[in-house]
Parts: C-alpha cells; sequence; structure tokens
C-alpha cells in the first residue's frame, strides 16, 4: 500500500507516515456521507448548530497537541498557531449562530393571490443542503482553512456531510482535527460519515473525490494550478459541479502621492509586516505596490525603507521543501528579468526574502511579474503619479486591493476614489490604510474576487455567507401546511427572518 | 454575407430573412456593452428601475405587432402571446420594483470593534453588477423568456449591459423587441451598447459570444445540448464564467393511491391540459406521472382518461420544422421500446400527441424515457403503491415534481410527505394538487432544479431572485465614509433593507 511521510520543514526530520488512499476508499468515504446527509439534514437548527459548538470544543481540548503538531509539520510558530486554533474554533461557533439565528434558510413566503391574473398559487421558498461536500485542506493555515477550517464549518452549518482531503504538508494535524471531529460527530449521535478524512500525497484521491457522482460541490483553497485542475474536472463531470476554490491573489497596493509624502516610512512599515507575515504564504499577501515616483527621493526612501524593513523580518522556514524550491525559484526567474532590480539587503533569514522594483512598462509586459508569487517578496512598480489610476486596470482579478492615501486632500482623494472604483471591479475587498492580510470572519466579509483569485466571484470562502455555497433554493408552491417544512408554516415557529408577501420581516422570536 | 429566413410553422411560408452576424459584429456589441458598463451600473436605483418601466413601456406600444408577429413565427396564438406579453412587461415592472427597495445590494455592515481579539476592522459589504452578460432566447417562449425576458430584465436590473442572441425561429419578434429595448435605452440617456442583438441560425455567433473575453456570464434557455455545449466552452475558457442554463425538465408527476382513488380523471383532465399546453412545449410540461395500480380498474380509468383528454386538446403547429420532426422521431422511438405502450386515440391535431404506458422496470432499463421530451408527451409508469416512494430517486434532476394526494387520510399523507422529501432533492419546486406549467414571477419562485435540469442549480431564472445572478459581493474595509459608495453610509440615505452589527434591519423610507 503507498504511503507518504510528513517532515519538519525546520530540519527536514521524518515525523510520521500516512497511507495514501485509494479510490475504493474515497468510494467508502463518500458513501458514508451520502448515508449522513439525510440525518444531518434533517437536524433542528439548535442541534446542527450544538454540533458546530461540540466540534469546537473538541478542537480546544485537544489544543495544545494540535498546535504542536501543527507546528511541527508548518513551521508557523506556536503564537501564530494558537491564535490560529483560536479563528478556527471561533468561526466554528460563529457558524453555529448563523444557523440559530437561521437566515440561510432563506425562507420567501408569497400567499396564493386568487384575483390576480393571472392567479397567484400559495409558494414558499426554502434553502436545502446540496448533498456530500468536499473540502481540500489548504498548505498554509493548517487549522483555519484546514480539514476543519472554514470550507467544513460553513458546509456542516448548511447540512452538508463533509469528505475533506488533508493537505499532505499537515497530514498529522489533519488527522488529529479529524478525530476531534469525529468524536464530536459521535456524541450527537450522527452517522460518522457526517466527516470523513482522506489522505493523499498525490493527485489521485482528489481526482476520484471530484469525480465521484455522489459529491455535489467542492471546496478548495490552495495554488491557482490546483484549483484550475479541479474546477476543469468538475466542470467534465456527466453532471456538472460547482468548484468554490480559493486560489491566491496578487493583492496589490497603491500609495497616492500625498500618502507617500505624509507617510512614506509608515506605510512601507505595515506593508513588510504583512508581506512577511506567516513567511509571506498568506493568500491575501501584498505582492505588488504600485508607487508615484514623480518625487523621485520619496519614492527612493519608500523602497529603501520597505527594502529594509522586509530584510530584517524574521522568517521562519516555509511549509515544505517543495515550496521553498518553488519560491526561491521564481524569485530568481523574476530577479533576471530585464527591467527589473532586486533591491533586498542581505538577510539571514531561513528564506531570503525579496524586494523587487520595476516600471509599469516591465509590468505590462512581463506575464510572470503579474503572476501571483507565494512566498516574501514584493514588486514595487514605480509610476508617474498622473499614470496611477490607469494601472488599475492591468492587475489580475485579484481577493483584495488597498489604497493609501489623504481624503482630506481634495486631489489626492480624487485619486482616490478613481483607484478605489477601479478595484471594486477586479477584487472581492478593497481597503484603506490598512493592509490584506488578517481576514476577519464575519457577516461583511468577501474574501473572494474575479478569476484567478478563485472560481466562484459570486461567493465567500471567509464570514459568515460561506454558509451560502452549499445550499440550493427549493420552491412549495401550494402545498398543505401538513406536508410542508414546519420552518415555512406561517406561524414562524422558528423565528426566522423571512420575505412575505414581499415584505421583509427580521425575525426573531 | 450569409442570411437565414424565419418561416410561419403554420404552412411553412417564409416570413422574413436577417443577416448571420458574424464574429466582427460579436466583437463589436460586446464592445458597446462593455462602455455600458460603467454608466448603467452608476445609475442610481430609481434611474435603473425608470429604465426598465420604459422597456415595459415601449414594449407595450409596439404590442399589437409584437404578437402579431410572435404568432407568425411560432403559431403559438394570439391569445397565449397576449398574456405572455403581459408576464414580459410584468416581470420588467417587477424587477423595476426590486431595484427601488434595493434588497438585492446586500449591504451588510459591520462596524470596527478596537476591543476585539483579534481587532475588527470596519467592513461593509455589497454587491456589484458582473458586467455583460450574454441572453440567449428561447424557442417556446419568444417574449417572457426571449432577447427582452425575463435573462435580460433581471440582468439589467443588476446594472449589467446585455448582449442578446435571438433564437432563430422568433428572429423577427426579437428584432420589433430590441428596437423597442433601444429606445427606452436613448430615452433613458444610456449608451446603445446596454442592450444589443445578435442574429443566427448556427452556432458560431452564439460561440463567439460565450468565448469573448469581455463577456462575464451568460444566461440560456433551451436544450440540454445547447446549453451544456455552452457551459463546456464557459468552463474552458482561460478566465472561466458562469452559465445559467435551463435547459428543461421531465417534471414528473405522483398520484397517491387515495388520490387516484378520489378524483383520477380530474388529476387525468388537470394533467392533459398542462402536457398539450403550448403544443407541450414547455420547460415544466409534466413529462411522467408514476401512478399507483394496485386498483388496476382505477389506473386503466386513468390512462384512458387521460389520453383521449391529451388526443382531443387543440394543438397547433410546433415551434418549427426541426422540433416538430425531432419529437415525431422521439415519438416513435420511445413507442417502440419493448415493454412501452401507446394508448393514444387518433387525433387531427397538426402534430400526434402521445400517451405512452409503461412500468418501472422498464423506466428504470431505458435510458431514452428517462430523457426529456419536448412536446406533447406523456409516459405514466404505473407501479405498485408500495414502490411509489422509491420511484423518486429514479427521477432526473428537474425544474419541478407534482405530488396529488389526500392528506387527510394518515397513509396517504405518509405516502406524500415521503415523496415531497424525496422530490425536494431532485427539483427546484414541488408542488402539490397543480399542474407546473405556469410559472408564478415573484420573490418565492424558483425556476431551476439540479443537472440536467440546469447547470446552476443555485440560481432561479423566474422571479425576483433571479437578479442574484448578475452580482457579485465586493467589501470595503475601513473606507472614509468620503470613498464609500453612498449607500453603505451608516445613515443609509436610500433606506435600504441591510444587516448592521449582525441585526437585520427590514429598510424602508
Amino acid at each position: 500500500m503507498p504511503t507518504f511521510t510528513s517532515h519538519d520543514p525546520r530540519d527536514g526530520a521524518p515525523l510520521e507516515t500516512f497511507v495514501e488512499d485509494d479510490e475504493p476508499a474515497v468510494d467508502a468515504a463518500v458513501a458514508a456521507a451520502t448515508a449522513a446527509a439525510g440525518p444531518l439534514a434533517a437536524l433542528t437548527l439548535p442541534a446542527r448548530a450544538a454540533l458546530l459548538d461540540a466540534i469546537a470544543d473538541a478542537l480546544d481540548a485537544d489544543g495544545a497537541a494540535l498546535v504542536a503538531r501543527a507546528d511541527a509539520e508548518t513551521a508557523l510558530g506556536e503564537g501564530r498557531l494558537v491564535g490560529e486554533l483560536a479563528r478556527t474554533t471561533g468561526q466554528l461557533r460563529a457558524f453555529a449562530d448563523v444557523v440559530r439565528e437561521g437566515a440561510h434558510l432563506g425562507v420567501v413566503i408569497d400567499h396564493a393571490d386568487a384575483s390576480a391574473t393571472p392567479p397567484r398559487p400559495d409558494l414558499r421558498r426554502t434553502r436545502v443542503p446540496l448533498g456530500p461536500v468536499a473540502v481540500f485542506g489548504a498548505s498554509n493555515f493548517p487549522l483555519a482553512f484546514g480539514v476543519a477550517g472554514g470550507d467544513t464549518a460553513s458546509a456542516l452549518a448548511a447540512g452538508c456531510p463533509v469528505v475533506a482531503k488533508a493537505h499532505p504538508s499537515n497530514a498529522g494535524t489533519s488527522a488529529r482535527v479529524a478525530a476531534a471531529v469525529a468524536t464530536a460527530v459521535a456524541a450527537a449521535g450522527l452517522p460518522e460519515g457526517t466527516f470523513r478524512l482522506l489522505q493523499g500525497a498525490g493527485h489521485a484521491v482528489g481526482a476520484a473525490l471530484v469525480t465521484h457522482p455522489d459529491v455535489t460541490a467542492v471546496a478548495f483553497t490552495g495554488s491557482l494550478a490546483g484549483g484550475r485542475a479541479l474546477a476543469d474536472l468538475a466542470a467534465a463531470r456527466p453532471e456538472p459541479i460547482p468548484v468554490f476554490a480559493e486560489m491566491g491573489s496578487h493583492n496589490p497596493v497603491w500609495v497616492t502621492p500625498a500618502a507617500l509624502a505624509a507617510r512614506g516610512a509608515a506605510i512601507a512599515d505595515a506593508l513588510a509586516g504583512s508581506a512577511t507575515l506567516g513567511v509571506g504564504q498568506f493568500c491575501t499577501k501584498p505582492s505588488v505596490v504600485f508607487l508615484p515616483d514623480d518625487d523621485a527621493a520619496a519614492a527612493d526612501a519608500f523602497v529603501t525603507h520597505l527594502a529594509a524593513a522586509v530584510a530584517a523580518a524574521p522568517l521562519a522556514p516555509m511549509l515544505d521543501r517543495r515550496i521553498h524550491d518553488a519560491f526561491d525559484a521564481r524569485r530568481g526567474a523574476l530577479a533576471a528579468i530585464d527591467g527589473i532590480t532586486d533591491v533586498t539587503p542581505p538577510s539571514d533569514a531561513a528564506v531570503r526574502p525579496g524586494v523587487l522594483v520595476t516600471d509599469v512598462a516591465t509590468w505590462r509586459r512581463e506575464p510572470l511579474v503579474r503572476e501571483e508569487c507565494f512566498g516574501p517578496l514584493v514588486v514595487v512598480v514605480r509610476c508617474p503619479a498622473a499614470a496611477l489610476v490607469d494601472t488599475v486596470a492591468t492587475v489580475p482579478g485579484g481577493l483584495t486591493a488597498s489604497v493609501w492615501s489623504e481624503p482630506d486632500d481634495d486631489a489626492d482623494r480624487a485619486t482616490a476614489a478613481a483607484l478605489v472604483a477601479g478595484a471594486t471591479r477586479r477584487v472581492g475587498r478593497v481597503l484603506h490604510d490598512g493592509v490584506p492580510t488578517g481576514v476577519t470572519v464575519g457577516w461583511a466579509q468577501q474574501h473572494g474576487g474575479p478569476y484567478p483569485a478563485t472560481t466562484a466571484p459570486a461567493t465567500t470562502s471567509v464570514g459568515m455567507h460561506a454558509v451560502d455555497r452549499f445550499l440550493r433554493p427549493v420552491a412549495f408552491q401550494d402545498l398543505p401546511e401538513v406536508l410542508l417544512p414546519v420552518w415555512l408554516h406561517d406561524a414562524n415557529p422558528w423565528g426566522l427572518p423571512r420575505r412575505v408577501d414581499g415584505r421583509l420581516e427580521p425575525g426573531g422570536r
């Protein structure tokens, strides 16, 4: 039976060996998930919320061991991983609150109107779970975007069983997480197929999962190549299914002339911190900064400050050897491009970070510089202030865009407004005077964006609206109350937010 | 320059000749739409609503000529087409009301919380239009699902320009509709690219449109083969885009034993009317009836009554010769299958309708009988009452499912409840004691369903939620109010429904 071994990125030492799951294992997992779909969908909202809370409690109960194993597998550090565990359990509990409120059920009631032309029947709309969901854990967030991360939390919140594929670089962490989830599932009296884990270092297990006829949707966080491959497989199925792939982003930053003049050093510090956080291994890492250089001295000072701050950042080893090698290769290829200058001072970090400087012509000409570079590297594109706004249309679809400006200054505000308007057409989240890393989990969050950032720009993979991905509307026409789901009864026994005869009701009991 | 000619289905007489649009014409249309995207998106909600109302008024103003041309091209009859025009203008005006309310903007505000761990920024989420949308008009609803039908109305409501491809069998109707839309667009002072029409009898113009890099989404109503071809093209683009294809459905019907005993003849009459309405050319035509035959005499009587009513239905010619020939061929192929009996009495209609009878084994065994048959044909699957519920899992994904039952009878109610539960997993709309044709336009409508009914089961192509298809969320983080869209200001100047700090507010001014 094929196996693979996880390694400590700090010293390359082998940690644990796992059996590579095969197609029969995938079939068994999906069969178990399919069997669990009915019982999970049939839970009352409080019971489903309790399951999510119980999973969070089980993860917390194993917290120290989870953090230790995740640190050994990823080198992300205890502090970061303690925070990430809190985020993971926090989002499970936040989805429990979403479930308790019940807005995700999307209840709409239009009463019959026999006097209308044509007569209108009684119609009641709600949303139902899709069925078994395949979740692919990410390498860079072993917990929060791992096998019980946001995708799994939102799928379970929707009432969908999950078959999760661990990222091989955090297979041991994923196995511990899965054990915690299994404990909570068993305690809730639910079928064990409610959550199943698959392991594999190759592509076969993932491909088998995505093409399995009983899988109804796919959630993925990872590379563009990986996400697109899964999306292509899913689109070519006899019955195509949606793939919610979050594939990273350039996360461009624009600094206006007045902001550069007023706060250049502080902005450079903030960006250096964001670009090197977690060794630059964030989907929202700022990869490119568009910098006005009409005041050449101010631009020079910004670049020097940024480069020094990036070189001084404490950098752990990258998540695994393959990722490290890919980063070094990309860094080298970028630095070798004519028109790009490497201004990074020497650094004694485990990874050689990068601050590269270029101009708009090179940025526009070279496809490689317009692709995401995963790791601690920032490209500064110097450009005339008058050309700043025109650069917005040159950035690929992304998760975030950031503008640093001085809106009290009339001219600068006009520039910022144009940048914000342009960025709104290109990304899922637009920030002002802030860094894109650190993705708040809340109702107003949007973590998504046009391709190649995601395969599903109308959805979010972080925040409460992530639950929407795994639901499908169904309308009931002229059903006698005795045949209707109880939450669609006129009396609104669950106190749900609804739209009744066109009028919104906020719900609450 | 290649041309094609439309024909009167009643006598095959040529009606009008059209130039087949080519790739440069597609490029020009999409370029015009792209240029219109900004101005259309920038309209205030009342101004965008006024555009939709004005399009409805312009269609009404040309109503008599539109109905005459549509009748000549489709043979659907003046009465039906007058009703369809009213539905078309009614849904444009209903989307105007949707726009005025503004719930589609999906406003969510989470205020900053510096005391949280980690601190929470100010986040405000709204939804923005995708950009130019390609709309493919249907053959069977030349107005309501035509080039200014529900797809176009909802795309414009979302703020997306539309490039519409006319169905060749109603090219002249589509040209008149487009002229009316252009009048309203011009009167609103909007760029003419807000709505553009393309003509073509072949596949080239549609393929060029779907693969054009500036098209952001596709809406289609038509055949499974056509919808799947467009979805495959869209998924294979360098930047994949969503395809909202409504491709028809089996629309299965279950009659419970008690309903058969109590009301067999009335149910047969209702189903015959629904199956022959518009010559059976409805996406929601009931194609298969699962009938308990433990009481063989009652089942026989039902079948005899249904067959007589179908044969007696007044049937106009089908929409075009190709559709008519395809129906005759399918009807013949089905009737020739071993285990299927043709019980249709002779009929002097322009089309020979069909009532075919079979058993569960044949239904399960023969793929052809489980495919949609577009036209006035119903298959009755006789089965033991005890096996009725098990048949639900055998139906393909669909738009609707109907249950006729006697819920006051305890045993029958249990059967009905199981049928409703099963059907909820297979379709987008579940009806009781009613026929699926006649799709009400309203907030609670769901016209969609699992593949092969649609390529996007999470969306609807009829009803107010159809606007959701053409919007994408964007979050703004820590933007000073002066840089925020005005509808995201705390003061809520547009009186929108919102979620603020987790709490739903119904809006209204």
